[in-house]
């Protein structure tokens, strides 16, 4: 069973929804700071096994809980805590972009996207693990399912911190398939929102084509309220929806290479979906497609060896062994060859958006199976490649179980800026889901 | 006289050209050290008047000047010195974003662009004033040509140290017109490349949509050289052109609000253009591009309260007037609002794109007139903010000056990712406008 379908067991605070727990706030039937220490408990309990967090500031947190419950209500996030990706600038915890380079480094300000949540009353625990700088490497981060297992990555520390309840809301950021990933993994809801909707300011640059702020909670409503605090995008906040979805089936050409329990998991959400109302039908998809993922791992391999040119020239030995290589591809290639692919990602972008006419979204695989064994990888983001190169919307919904054990899930995919229609429908399809 | 004819009187070390100057240290015929040494002269003469730095590293600048000397040629920019705007991060040097929340402040790290500067052989001066977050409060910095008169801004240290001799090469950002207007008061040339062409990775972000790093040098191959260290496009090193340039001659539909001064320097080039044998013809633009001015404005305005919610929650009492005024306006903006200007830009963008089908790139334009008296205001950025919205390369050439004996020039704009050939005729051009 997923984690998404155990989210009020008991009530306990740490465990409700953050839309949940918004209601009650605002009806003043919980407090601000029985929820952040309903989380810090748990923090207490679990952080052992699942490392999630860098660094958590219990103290501080109950202080702001406390000041949030003396006064009117804030704003959307009043009273939510929220884990923030070790890759966000945060100017009262240190930052380290997952990186020995930056150990105890203390930014001067915020990211913009973390004042913007204190600005709508969240309730900042700590900073969560993220791989070094949002690539491969991984952190010391277990999977709260199953801590032999990776939580993927590059968003590790915040996907294992919300499904194993620590927190209610986590920021995450996706490049390749650092939300989609880690939220298939961990068995929650990961939101990456269009490109270029989410405000990037000081958020650490890996590739400036592709880096996407993005949202990891246990369920639809809760990935899109922490949107909706960041863009002040309204329509993100309702998402009651009837009607018959039209949705594209989508193998992709990397079928082969999904697992029976990916394969499994799409043939279980088609079935679940259809018969729940939806058209679903094959979607075809135009001659470009095949080839997103050399052009995402082209380009982002050029942007981080750009990016990263301060590391790479002062502290090149505390760079590890994957990183350098995918450095070493960056600068292998030329200047010319880099326009090429994004001038060929804008123009698959013309072609996919047409796509969009035949269906409201597309369904896919958004990994290829469970997740790796933790000494494995952080696992794969080739079901994703493609769709962040093309800045579509996309969110991973819980499904099923692996033979393993661990959460499968799906990936539904919006057109571009089409966030608020791709979040309700995948708000319908979450409940049909569900075992 | 423009700035840009007077590159060798006396054969002065400040006064070569930096592609000029790079091939004399190639043969060992100057030193690096003899460049850095005749710019820290230059500096300390004259910045009293102008005030074009926030700090300037003599000792270390002729230590790293000696180091190079000492070594093989190390890159593109082995010895040439350089003026780093202040919205750049600089590990070794204060950064305070123009801004007096940041004074003091001392980053961890290097911007990407910085960085790379760094490892192509750059001598690095010290940081050049930035207005406020690069928008429109000004600093203290004078216009070289009339200390009474603006440099302009944002980039308003940058464009004045390059006029004045005090730094072979600078860094612009352009956000409005950040870039080709400073360049256009202090009689410089300013190359605003193509979006998303130069990494902004540690560079203050201002608007995600619009920020664009570019270069301030006193010639088309100088600024083009600084670009080509950035970005590995080679293709940016060699210049020479033959050909028959097609012109697409650009009033704007803001003609009436160029003073007569802007007006003739566009009319005064393309006589000259045409005499040297392009082919100059009124270009006819798409309905579209009127409205592109209102929508840069909103887009900067929505994106700089975003991108600076950190400040505005933290220090609202440090931020200028007329920068609150633009954060409210961009407050009162909808996302959605957002996303339609977002959308009728890229719109725009491929309409535009057809027109390059006729021309080799467009003559217009870059500023009203000449710079204002310095109390007034760093100018307005009128005759850019489309351009920088299209996402198009912009190359300010200077042409003469105007009634107060201050500088007047041209734009040129090419077509997006077409740098090379819109710098080629840009050089040809340069040779045609001199006086």
């Amino acid at each position: 069973m997923s984690q998404a379908n155990r989210t009020a067991p008991g009530g306990s605070p740490e465990r409700l929804g953050a839309m949940q727990a918004a209601r009650l706030l605002a009806r003043r039937e919980i407090t601000a700071e029985q929820l952040t220490r309903a989380c810090l408990d748990r923090i207490q309990a679990r952080e052992p096994i699942i490392k999630a967090w860098t660094c958590v500031q219990a103290d501080a947190a109950i202080e702001r809980a406390r000041q949030l419950d003396r006064g009117p209500i804030q704003g959307l996030l009043h009273g939510l805590t929220l884990g923030v990706k070790d890759l966000f600038d945060t100017a009262d915890l240190p930052t380290t972009y997952g990186s020995p380079i930056y150990r105890g480094h203390r930014p001067k300000s915020d990211a913009a996207s973390v004042a913007l949540c204190r600005q709508a009353g969240a309730v900042i625990l700590g900073k969560t693990v993220s791989t070094e700088f949002a690539t491969f490497q991984p952190g010391p981060t277990r999977n709260p399912v199953n801590p032999d297992h990776t939580p993927g990555g590059s968003s590790s520390g915040s996907a294992a911190a919300v499904a194993d309840y620590m927190s209610h809301l986590a920021f995450g950021t996706q490049t390749a398939g650092s939300i989609v990933r880690p939220a298939a993994f961990c068995g929650i809801v990961g939101y990456k929102p269009s490109f270029n909707h989410v405000t990037r300011a000081g958020v650490k640059s890996l590739s400036e084509s592709l880096d996407t702020v993005g949202a990891l909670a246990r369920s639809v409503e809760d990935v899109a309220l922490l949107v909706a605090a960041l863009t002040h995008d309204r329509r993100l906040l309702d998402l009651d929806w009837q009607g018959t979805a039209r949705i594209g089936l989508c193998r992709t050409p990397w079928w082969d290479a999904a697992d029976p329990d990916a394969q499994a998991a799409l043939e279980s959400a088609r079935i679940a979906l259809s018969r729940a109302g939806a058209t679903v039908s094959d979607a075809s998809l135009p001659g470009s497609f095949a080839g997103l993922v050399d052009i995402q791992q082209e380009i982002m391999a050029f942007e981080a060896f750009q990016a990263l040119s301060h590391e790479r020239l002062t502290a090149a030995e505390q760079i590890s062994p994957s990183l350098t290589a995918l450095l070493q591809r960056g600068e292998s290639i030329t200047f010319q060859r880099h326009q090429e692919n994004l001038a060929n990602a804008e123009l698959a972008r013309r072609d996919m958006d047409m796509v969009f006419n035949g269906y409201d979204l597309l369904l896919t695989p958004g990994a290829s199976g469970e997740a790796p064994r933790f000494e494995a990888s952080t696992g794969d983001p080739l079901f994703c490649r493609s769709w962040t190169l093309l800045g579509l919307p996309c969110v991973q919904l819980p499904v099923t179980t692996g033979a393993t054990g661990l959460p499968v899930g799906v990936q539904l995919v919006g057109r571009y800026a089409a966030d608020p229609a791709l979040l309700r429908i995948a708000r319908w399809a979450e409940g049909r889901l569900a075992a």
